[in-house]
């Protein structure tokens, strides 16, 4: 495997972006392979790179590398697919490769279209720095709002490897942020196994965060391992680690994703479970919610938010509303039991205690990797739960200055 | 209709209250009235006060005034509903009405428990300045966070009025967010005919709104007419213009309650037609996009963020995503065409266009009354429209630094 990338700053693009520079990147495996696997953004409005890798995913044809650019998402723009084949096909030339076992992905502003004469004219210098570059340089590459490069590696009981990179820090909602992950491997698997593996990892780690609740239109996460083979899992199939080593790498570069969302402070982690209902959709609203967001950035222990939150979810229609009794419920933060029989137990000793516990686990990021790993731990249980009761973990960011001032002028 | 308001410093809460003021208001009638309507929050964890108001409304006990106070929202603590009694029987003594005649309304902090000692000692100050006081005073005494008083008032062809207070400023969003509204008529009407006139009033105006898409615990509507008379409409029924009065009072109200929303800069209105799905998520979905609300804060023409979000609903669960074929979809900001058939028209010159519109739709609100009632106008269409199709019509609020400021740390 080797990646490149190059860059420019485009002309003809208006005034928003001429003042940046656009990053094109390569990723090639020595060999095309028959073996990869990709999921998808579920937007109505999908990006071009996004129609083509599913027309390619279909279409069963063997991949050798991924073409990927910020700055212009591709998306809803004129052309649109024309233009991600065109760039294809300049970059197939430049590395010489075959153009159909290129995917290309796009990540930035949508409804732009793509500057393909100047990315076409800025490929032959990915050629040049080809091998010479690591991954990541390549993380680094396709960052856009990023304060850091993600890069995360695990190696199975065989010695094959899973290396991930991903960009992604803000639009971030399941299914699928403004987020692309690519993830490589040696380890032999068929294109039926890794689609088997990619899905589950995906559920339980891109699709379990949120930044801001907006979905994006461009965004996929793709495996592809350098060691294709026949269908069918053999006996060296998902049982020989790679399944476990692929979910692992999707948790970590998720968990990197909101540590390093736009603007965070905070990590919260969000634990729930809800028999009754969808403790998935549960956890997500109270991840969603702008006024716990805002206390937690403020390290404001008004955790009545809290239940503010939870009961809106409950009484929606979402929210099993129809329960002909209202099930008992529980909040708690860290070791904090907040509510419970519908009181909560706030006094000024508790207040203070976890006013505490929100300033250490506050984190600036702006000066790039994160100090810590600590997370703000909400766990919120409705209903009558068992040992076996199955619970959702979310992921999600505070809401800070910081993140309205960088949505509030992206482009300049 | 008399009007007081009292204000003391508690001592009984904990550090967060300490500093601040609460503010003991009193709404009443010279007579109680079998005549009031109520509409309340769906959020399934609610306040005392919603409670004892929802078993008054359903024993049709004869009411004649609202007690009011800020600060503490007397939602999921301890005694909630004994405390929001023992303070109406105060404030009843002090006025000499009789107690299960008063109806309470609290906003404030969740979790805290009502002071209710200090509210009972502070009670017989409201009877000094009873019919002293004005219903802008009213009013102003109900504010938390909001920046300016909130009064409407219309004239019916009878000659009868309604005038119409309310307070709200974040936690809004439908239905019924952190805010209270008062109505009161002089017009003839019953019990019943009220609630005919309320519900569908509050339909197209307190739940047409979103500031943050967080729902409070708290939060009702309550529409009292000093001319009670015996059910069933009469000649003189809804005809009467009564039910116009009170929609268009409400949707005054509605509106102040965004412009003054926390930190909010552009009002945007959004109408939608979805003849295949639901116009109003559709359009909440929009109004709720912390992208596109940051972006218009900022006066930035990054109208992509529109293709997403629209996008984002129609491909969720919740957007009608089983639909056998795209339907088409067109957007418009202002007079400016933006995406029609998957397909952005975005150039230099429509963006300065854009930015042109959005600043001027700008608005300071934070030194009192807005300068202006402009909006921004988003019209959304996804499918075959007719010209009988309904709209669905929001109004949000834009996102800002300023109501991360206040949100993130509200209690201090």
């Amino acid at each position: 495997v080797a990646t490149t990338a190059t860059s420019f700053r485009p002309a003809e693009l208006g005034a928003g972006a001429a003042a940046h520079t656009i990053n094109l990147s390569l990723l090639v495996l020595d060999q095309p392979t028959t073996a990869f696997a990709a999921v998808t953004t579920t937007n109505q409005l999908v990006g071009a790179p996004v129609t083509v890798v599913r027309a390619a995913l279909s279409a069963a044809q063997p991949v050798q590398g991924i073409v990927i650019n910020n700055r212009v998402a591709n998306v809803c723009a004129v052309d649109g697919v024309a233009s991600a084949q065109a760039l294809l096909t300049a970059v197939a030339g430049a590395v010489d490769v075959a153009p159909e076992s290129l995917l290309p992905a796009s990540t930035g502003v949508i409804g732009w279209r793509l500057p393909v004469a100047e990315l076409a004219a800025a490929a032959p210098g990915l050629r040049q720095a080809l091998a010479a570059t690591t991954s990541v340089d390549l993380a680094e590459a396709i960052m856009t709002t990023d304060a850091y490069p993600k890069v995360r590696s695990a190696t199975l009981a065989t010695g094959h490897r899973v290396l991930g990179l991903a960009k992604g820090a803000g639009m971030i909602e399941p299914h699928m942020g403004t987020m692309l992950a690519f993830l490589l491997t040696d380890a032999p698997a068929s294109r039926s196994e890794l689609q088997a593996i990619l899905a589950p990892a995906v559920a339980t780690s891109f699709n379990a965060i949120t930044i801001d609740g907006d979905q994006s239109t461009s965004d996929m996460a793709i495996l592809l391992s350098s060691s294709p083979r026949a269908g069918g899992a053999g006996k060296h199939g998902r049982a020989d680690g790679l399944a476990d080593a692929v979910k692992q790498v999707c948790a970590e570069l998720a968990s990197d994703l909101v540590r390093n969302g736009e603007g965070t402070r905070h990590v919260l982690r969000i634990v729930a479970s809800h028999p009754a209902g969808d403790a998935w959709a549960l956890a997500k609203a109270i991840g969603n919610s702008p006024l716990v967001k805002t206390a937690i950035f403020g390290n404001d222990p008004n955790v009545g938010r809290l239940a503010a939150a939870v009961g809106d979810y409950l009484g929606s229609g979402a929210g099993n509303r129809a329960a002909p009794t209202s099930p008992p419920i529980t909040i708690q933060m860290g070791e904090h039991l907040l509510l419970r029989d519908e009181q909560m137990f706030l006094n000024a000793r508790l207040e203070r205690e976890l006013h505490t516990y929100l300033e250490a686990a506050a984190c600036d990021t702006s000066r790039g990797f994160p100090p810590h790993n600590r997370t703000v731990d909400i766990a919120v249980r409705v209903g009558e739960t068992t040992p076996t009761t199955p619970d959702a973990e979310v992921l999600a960011s505070d809401l800070s200055y910081d993140y309205v001032r960088e949505n509030a002028d992206y482009r300049s």
